[in-house]
């Protein structure tokens, strides 16, 4: 897992499936646009990407750097990575079965199913239904595919990294990235290395990042809160913890109120429909964080949410 | 009113104005990815513009343009003019008066207040608010804005035609806008002239363009159905009337049920939240028109909706 791998992933996207994976805009705005004091805010619309999050290139990747079996592939998932999946065995054609825990959104299940995958509820929380679905794995052979915990999966995340600096023309100060299991903020460290500053953003509810750094490897955490839905993950992945230890020396943690106020700013005032995941950037900024900074660039990484939520 | 007053324009809206109209992104799809047979379909997200909608480029530019008495402006709209004359009097630190019609939604008339500005909601449809506020007018003596029928009104929304050549880095085969009172597509056109195929959309239930072209004049049409809230204009302008005549040969009716349809596929499959207006182009190239074209750009012009709407 390197940059010559993103490298690879991006050029089979763009080549192979630019319907399916979509370069999504980068969106510059003053700082000030936002209520930040920074120079320049870069706005990574990736809550646009194919399934409605950034999860769609991670899985794509998977899928492509294995053969399939006939009993198609296989995924537990809080959401997000459950419907990627769903979406990237559709675009080739393949089964799918996805297990997830009670707390995922109904909206979440019924976009699964429209995509055509076996839904399996399970589980109060990730890790429950985790375990079922490796069971069921073990049983059927299908093609396994984690929320975050594969270089193939790491490795499609990083390709949004490449877009960043291929779309802003330049590497940016910092990059904002929320961390549930790690994958997103692991490809993106992958990606940019030492050249920028890759922050890593967690909800006070669901910890695993923070934590893990107080004990000194991932350990198991106690997971709630608003963006529990897309990062309740229980532990940071071996990979992310890995690759964070190596570039990430800034992670921060942000509560529920200040995640809450980011989603409806980025909706009332700017019309982005984002999941309370994908607003920890937003709540950084405006709570004065990277105020030196001239270019902080934040992903907002998915938008699966009920629209009533924005109300 | 012309292309150097649409450069103009564009260049106090950068130099002055950056932290207030924002340059919104130009989206680059496969028509593929949209279920449309041409090549490219651009989506120009200006439903992302500050105030919601295109109509914060006009109303800007408006009072730009003018001295600002102490009574401050006026306006009346069915909601988006009035939004973006009440965004651009608080950026400008100056009264507004806002006259709309009952029909206009209650989160528009909330969002109103937000900004600061005095509401009268008075009259079934938008003629007889405008009435209202034309007298209302006569005495106070503010600066009015019109909705749609004022040069520079449609000199700021011809700004986006130019944004949409310098990112899109070339003229689009055919750019697909929304009319109600026609300030949209003067302001494109005047853009564009004979560079582009532009194409005037509208829905069966508010078709002023349509009889307009039917009559061999402006005349009032009755006005109804799902977008009527921004096009519900009751007679196209007299600026886009002229406009239109000179640069617009291909105009189109759309029904309801198309215009709905493709406002929840940018939700379901896109993540843009956009109004029922916003959606016309999309309907139009799912309805197989345009097949033929390289490049279509398609306008996202307004994004103020309840969002319970979308679920």
């Amino acid at each position: 897992m390197n940059r010559a791998e993103i490298i690879r992933a991006a050029g089979r996207f763009e080549r192979d499936y630019g319907h399916f994976i979509r370069r999504t805009p980068l969106w510059k705005l003053p700082g000030k646009a936002l209520g930040a004091d920074c120079e320049e805010v870069w706005l990574k619309l990736e809550h646009l990407q194919a399934s409605g999050s950034f999860k769609a290139r991670g899985m794509l990747n998977r899928l492509l750097s294995h053969p399939i079996p006939s009993a198609g592939v296989i995924v537990a998932s809080g959401g997000n990575a459950g419907i990627a999946t769903a979406a990237a065995a559709r675009e080739l054609g393949v089964r799918c079965e996805v297990f997830l825990p009670t707390v995922s959104s109904a909206a979440k299940q019924a976009r699964l199913r429209e995509l055509g995958a076996q839904v399996v509820v399970t589980g109060a929380v990730y890790a429950e239904a985790l375990e079922a679905c490796l069971a069921r794995q073990q049983e059927s052979g299908a093609l396994l595919t984690h929320a975050y915990d594969q270089d193939e999966v790491v490795t499609g995340a990083g390709t949004i990294g490449k877009e960043i600096e291929q779309q802003g023309g330049d590497v940016p100060d910092a990059v904002l990235v929320s961390v549930g299991g790690g994958g997103l903020i692991a490809g993106i460290a992958t990606w940019f290395e030492d050249r920028a500053r890759v922050v890593a953003l967690e909800p006070e509810l669901a910890p695993t990042l923070w934590r893990a750094r107080e004990a000194g490897q991932p350990v198991d955490v106690a997971v709630g809160g608003i963006a529990a839905d897309s990062l309740g993950a229980k532990r940071i992945g071996a990979i992310a913890w890995k690759v964070t230890q190596q570039w990430v020396s800034d992670a921060r943690l942000l509560d529920d109120a200040a995640i809450r106020e980011a989603q409806l700013l980025l909706w009332q005032q700017f019309k982005l429909a984002v999941e309370p995941a994908a607003a920890l950037g937003i709540a950084a900024i405006r709570a004065g964080a990277f105020a030196q900074a001239r270019r902080v660039c934040v992903i907002l990484c998915g938008g699966n949410l009920d629209p009533a939520t924005l109300a």
